[in-house]
């Protein structure tokens, strides 16, 4: 319940029963972008204390920081949405947050029920723009349905993994009176686990060609912990899909390598399993299709025992196998602090990463949207100080600087770093407002290359081995050259530039010391 | 056909197909943000001769240009958009495209045909994505088919007012032999006007409680140069919608005032009409509704005849019109340039309006997001230059910026004037990257009063009296302010920053003096 349940008793219109409906089911943050058919939610925001507003310049700023704030705050915030456009501009960071497992509750203004038929110039098909990023999706009848329409949406999105639930809430239903207050409704428990796949699976880890890939919530610091007392006991290795919601890792933690993004270098890297246990995770496939190359990416010999889906009770599935693999009393293999020297010289791929493994601070959340330049940072921040990684699980660019958003809102105490391409960078470059409006403590780096340096390599996996200067100038973001400092600055973010590894580390001590977002654009 | 018939005999790929047969449909034209399963067109793009591709850094700049570039080129241009995500990104100003009668041809990559079942991170339902925005629908079967489905999205485009056409292009069917050229397809004629309608409307048309609502083409100088004979002869007058993909106007043309945007101010404008012909517009309705207002903003003793719809051949039922009123050889009203002293002091809605009128360059082509700084605009520029007048007629924000882009493509001989809110501008601000790669001849005003304004009106207008801080708050830009120069310059733009009339004046002067983008911030 509300701390306000005496505002409640009192008549309320559909958006002010919207207002208490989520925060009695534990709400408390709404990243907006509202129009004028959301007013009256806005004005119920005004004299209903409770919710946290965070003001976004562009909906995909709402929407990616709602995903970020779930894989941290382990509940749902709620979007702001006005009307079909402004949903589809959400659409992109829905599609990542619906691929995470991130759970969201949109709320979408719609035209009073009487001024659809009319067909105003901003009238859409809401429900059709909805329909492909939403597990959930509504559009509430009358004011009175408002708020167990908004309880069932919460209900929804907190369905493990997350769901991306919709509601699309016509103006009338906002202004009219009648609303009524909901009490929460629990989720639905996790599915189980099949109890002759444990079987399975325990027989089948044993030894180096056998692998327990991890996904989802396998790969909190607890359970982590658990997988790798069974790999230390049965001999099995442990990787993680290329891009993970949300990863706990560092010094002290239990190290899981992921498959790599490259095509060839992930037929490498599974082409020793026989027997593939899938704990959260998916059987590995190609991010994409290539001519000519396989897109099932494991050994052709290889068993997949499917034992828990992502929506399971992972926790309880990794107790289980433990046991089941007598491996309970066995002491996992934790990484090490790595400390040696900071690398010197000029910033490239692999010295940053060196500056990375040193400088990450205690307890950091580390947006990983790094694309080319932050391959190698994975590996060499394994035994950084520990920290928690998100990568982008949908692939849709522009991920990185609303979930760094999110994150930064859901954990006031801890730093957030943010890892981003300029190509990515430039999608949602708007985040830095709301960065510097809200305080956040985000440091962010821009790997300037000054190109979409994947596309690169992938106009030769295609099979174009020699792009001429038209398709080489499609993929190239160097006329002009962005200032990233100028363009941090015109939104209110401290700036600098650095092209040394040094003034690297000195820039992002300066970072994590200031308040606020803070941009460093790093020379690659 | 086009210039390098040769060429097209060897054999092709379906990209190759699909670039020669747009090409040889006219499409000659394409902003583009491709991915991996878009880069056999980067391919085809790089040895085809006759296509421009402009690089977007994000897929609203693409689709918004796509928009802009057909409302001045008449014909359509591509987009080349990346899966899902990418065509999402794109809706919005899709959207606006669509309301606007604009061409667009959309191309959308998709994963290999082999390839989506296995539900990769970037696989989405590209066609539930696309529906709720386009025309034409259509996924390529296989590289034959390719060419042949382009044609038909260029057809589908070109249907009168232009259509959203979207072609998914699996990449096997991109990379695969087989493709084939196709001849291009004459779009549909246009609808004819009904003879009935004709009689109603030409009797209807009689002294100045007659309205003749004028919409779509229209307002091309010729037809309404037809419109202003009629409204001479019968006595009518002449209106337009609030939105208007383009109107020609200035100095010399007949001026039509547009019906007002505020709904009491839209009410009182159409309260003295008591018969309203529609020539390519809609009856007139709320742009939202309000609790207590009326939707249908024409008196409610008013008689509507729908006379052709902005689906038919506008040019002939004016010359219809026009005869069936015996106005061919009376004299239209045209109007005056008007020149008086420009505006002295601070930068305000009214004075800028004043400066607008003074200094649009002769031929320019005026993107009008101005929004609240804007309402005085329009009127205070009707003895301006000749100039063309382009509205967001889908009322989804950030549409200026990306429509400017495209018209600046398609008029590399004209002058493009953008007249951009803050909160709009914010958007799409991207645009200002690709308007300096391609030093695109835009000058462009952000009217920079620091918030949203438009919505604290509606705040009132939904019937909040007195807001409080936290809804003041999310209408609220200034907390930071954005620094519009720096934001320009750090995407290669120049720019200045003016409060007072004549330093506006004088900016103006050397943005249409300058090659490339030139932006000024204008404090309101």
């Amino acid at each position: 319940m509300t701390q306000d349940t005496q505002s409640t008793k009192a008549p309320m219109n559909g958006a002010e029963s919207l207002v208490h409906s989520l925060l009695a089911s534990g709400v408390d943050t709404c990243f907006a972008n509202p129009g004028t058919s959301e007013m009256h939610f806005v004005a119920a925001l005004d004299h209903i204390p409770g919710m946290r507003s965070v003001l976004t310049l562009f909906e995909g700023i709402a929407t990616g920081a709602c995903d970020g704030y779930y894989r941290m705050a382990r509940k749902p915030a709620c979007s702001l949405l006005h009307l079909g456009p402004g949903l589809a501009n959400g659409v992109a960071n829905l599609h990542n947050a619906k691929k995470a497992g991130s759970g969201v509750v949109n709320i979408v203004g719609e035209h009073a029920s009487t001024h659809i038929a009319l067909d105003a110039p901003l009238t859409s098909d809401i429900q059709g723009i909805a329909r492909p990023v939403s597990h959930w999706l509504r559009s509430s009848a009358s004011a009175a349905a408002v708020g167990a329409d908004a309880v069932l949406a919460v209900q929804a999105a907190r369905t493990q993994p997350g769901h991306v639930a919709t509601l699309i809430l016509p103006s009338d239903t906002a202004w009219n009176d009648g609303g009524c207050l909901h009490e929460p409704i629990a989720p639905p428990t996790p599915t189980d686990y099949d109890k002759h796949a444990l079987k399975k699976a325990a027989a089948a880890l044993n030894g180096p060609d056998s692998l327990l890939l991890l996904g989802g919530s396998a790969l909190s610091a607890a359970n982590l912990e658990i997988a790798g007392k069974i790999a230390a006991r049965t001999g099995c290795e442990l990787l993680s899909e290329w891009s993970n919601a949300r990863m706990e890792r560092g010094a002290g933690r239990v190290a899981v390598a992921r498959v790599p993004y490259p095509i060839e270098d992930a037929l490498a890297a599974l082409a020793p399993y026989r027997r593939i246990v899938l704990l959260g995770a998916r059987a590995p496939i190609g991010f994409f299709a290539y001519p000519g190359k396989p897109a099932v990416l494991t050994h052709e010999d290889a068993e997949i025992i499917h034992f828990v889906q992502a929506d399971g009770d992972l926790g309880a599935a990794l107790q289980a196998l433990s046991q089941a693999s007598d491996a309970e009393q066995t002491a996992p293999v934790l990484s090490q602090r790595h400390t040696s020297p900071l690398p010197i010289g000029a910033t490239t791929a692999e010295s940053i990463a060196g500056v990375l493994g040193q400088c990450i601070p205690e307890n950091a959340i580390v947006v990983d949207e790094a694309i080319t330049t932050g391959r190698a940072f994975f590996a060499a921040t394994k035994g950084a100080r520990p920290h928690t990684w998100l990568n982008n699980c949908g692939g849709s660019i522009g991920y990185g600087l609303p979930v760094a958003v999110g994150a930064a809102v859901a954990c006031p105490d801890r730093k957030v770093l943010a890892l981003i391409g300029d190509g990515s960078a430039m999608y949602t470059v708007q985040s830095i407002w709301t960065m510097a409006r809200e305080k956040l403590d985000v440091t962010i780096l821009i790997f300037a290359n000054h190109s979409y340096q994947i596309l690169r390599g992938e106009l030769t996996n295609v099979g174009v081995q020699n792009p001429g200067p038209r398709a080489i100038d499609m993929l190239s973001l160097d006329r002009p050259a962005i200032d990233w400092t100028a363009m941090a600055r015109s939104m209110g973010a401290e700036a600098c530039r650095v092209d040394d590894c040094a003034d690297l580390a000195e820039a992002m001590e300066a970072g994590f010391a200031c308040q606020g977002p803070y941009l460093i654009e790093v020379t690659v």
